[in-house]
């Protein structure tokens, strides 16, 4: 055995990134703005190289205040659960000192993409009251992602669980950005 | 948006406790050696009172060796992604520097407990090629944990990804254990 400790470092642009654009568009009232804002994220990423097509933001319901941006950095970060709604929630978590974030309050997870079978189990172990979605799983895999075996009715699944789902937001827009990735010859895994 | 980096440590005991057992008991030529070693793990978790009674580890096939452990360390890390499992595989991945363990060989993970839907949906993207899991589902649920909704085939479909599944070896041994954390007080979450 050769470790006890791990950790990750979003790219080193998204700082900068994201307080520019919460400066100049940062009106998050409504829905379509914020998944706008987390499609754009995942559209940065491709055009800095930094990773998959993948990116996911939290919000605060209660003030539409940004909490934590996700994206994918499965491959630079050697980590294959490094997923954007996973880096989002443990940045959110980690903001907020809880492994539960319904304990302060309502949060939502945007995702510019429906998210895999892991991303799925891990929503309601984080606390998240809402989750949107843009692309659906079909649009990531005609660009040869692979989304897992995820439980046939997931929607169902996570609603019992008090969870609100607000599927294919944006979904053309999103679904561009990851033929942008296939065209530009990103990496599969 | 407050951060853009997260990391966690297994707790400090464990270095020393693990390389202790591999001296002493190291032989772990049978399924049944390296799934009790896994066990102890979960109980020595417990005892130390460092987090929930779930343990993780991850082998190389090849020639028997421990590649990484994993406990469950949601509470004390403020992070509810961080399961066993999860742990296990991060810093497996960490110790070869890649996304894919099968890349490097053929990898099985233990698991003392049966992997709830997150971490049943993270192992296809780990590169592992056989899980093995002592207690089942039922035995967590009997003591509080939710298990989330997984796959109802989930065995099938992981095979169908090259991934074999040794179900409940040292079942009852594991399920103590789980019952000796609700016997405790232990949280549930």
């Amino acid at each position: 055995m050769q470790t006890t400790s791990a950790g990750f470092n979003l790219p080193s642009w998204v700082k900068g990134w994201v307080s520019t654009c919460v400066q100049i568009h940062g009106d998050f009232s409504s829905l379509e703005a914020r998944m706008d804002f987390t499609i754009k994220l995942a559209q940065q990423n491709i055009k800095q190289q930094t990773g998959g097509p993948f990116a996911a933001t939290i919000f605060n319901l209660k003030n539409q205040q940004l909490l934590s941006v996700g994206i994918n950095i499965v491959v630079p970060s050697h980590n294959s659960t490094n997923h954007a709604e996973m880096t989002a929630i443990i940045l959110a978590q980690q903001a907020l000192q809880t492994y539960n974030l319904s304990e302060h309050g309502h949060f939502e997870l945007l995702t510019s993409c429906e998210p895999c079978a892991m991303c799925f189990g891990a929503i309601p172990w984080s606390g998240i009251k809402h989750l949107a979605y843009a692309a659906a799983s079909k649009d990531a895999q005609a660009i040869g992602f692979d989304e897992g075996a995820k439980h046939p009715h997931w929607i169902n699944e996570l609603e019992k669980r008090g969870i609100k789902v607000t599927p294919k937001i944006l979904r053309d827009k999103a679904a561009q950005v990851l033929q942008s990735y296939q065209q530009q010859g990103g990496m599969m895994y």
